[in-house]
């Protein structure tokens, strides 16, 4: 909580053309669990509280252009990780090296950007 | 830490047309603090905890479209929240009401879509 401008925590929402397949590779991937939810919404937490809690929200049009907002996810073997969550689904788009970092960019099955880094 | 996925912490990263002015914004209106960075990145992080630390890089394009991911800050009042963060450079989109919750949309001076939202 920031207390001196009233934040209390913050949600990511995420516009989905298909509800239940998103929900199935944010869950796989990322360790999210699918909460409930209501109408074109579904509500995923991370039971381990890594992540910030994501909201599924279906709507009508199709993605169009990169996103300008992405999550990188920090993790301690790039390689592994990004085997592991192409089987579930997601694209790699390439790796990347800079400033002695270097970390893989993937798409999430509706074409999401998102990246793995090194921890 | 997700220990089972091997997933340490998640970062978000902005992409801006104007790394100084989004700072400037990003800091004023949610608590980050600019940390340091190089080339075009800017490296962000809320010293109280609350929000997930923020990269802003600079990148050639523009925003073209809705970004399919977008950040919901819970805050206790929504509209002292709205006309601060106003002030600051927001546009206003408008207020939603639905399943008795309300929020509001707001844009960032680049265009970038985020809400707040009740907690």
């Amino acid at each position: 909580m920031n207390e001196s401008l009233g934040i209390d925590y913050p949600v990511l929402t995420l516009d989905v053309a298909d509800l239940e397949r998103q929900t199935a590779f944010w869950c796989a991937a990322f360790g999210y669990e699918h909460k409930g939810g209501i109408a074109q919404y579904h509500v995923l937490e991370d039971p381990t509280g890594t992540l910030p809690k994501l909201l599924l929200q279906r709507v009508a049009e199709a993605k169009s252009a990169k996103n300008r907002l992405h999550m990188d996810f920090h993790v301690a073997d790039v390689e592994a990780q990004a085997a592991r969550i192409e089987g579930l689904g997601a694209t790699r788009l390439g790796r990347t090296e800079e400033f002695g970092i270097h970390w893989v960019t993937l798409l999430d099955p509706e074409g999401n950007e998102f990246c793995l880094v090194v921890t």
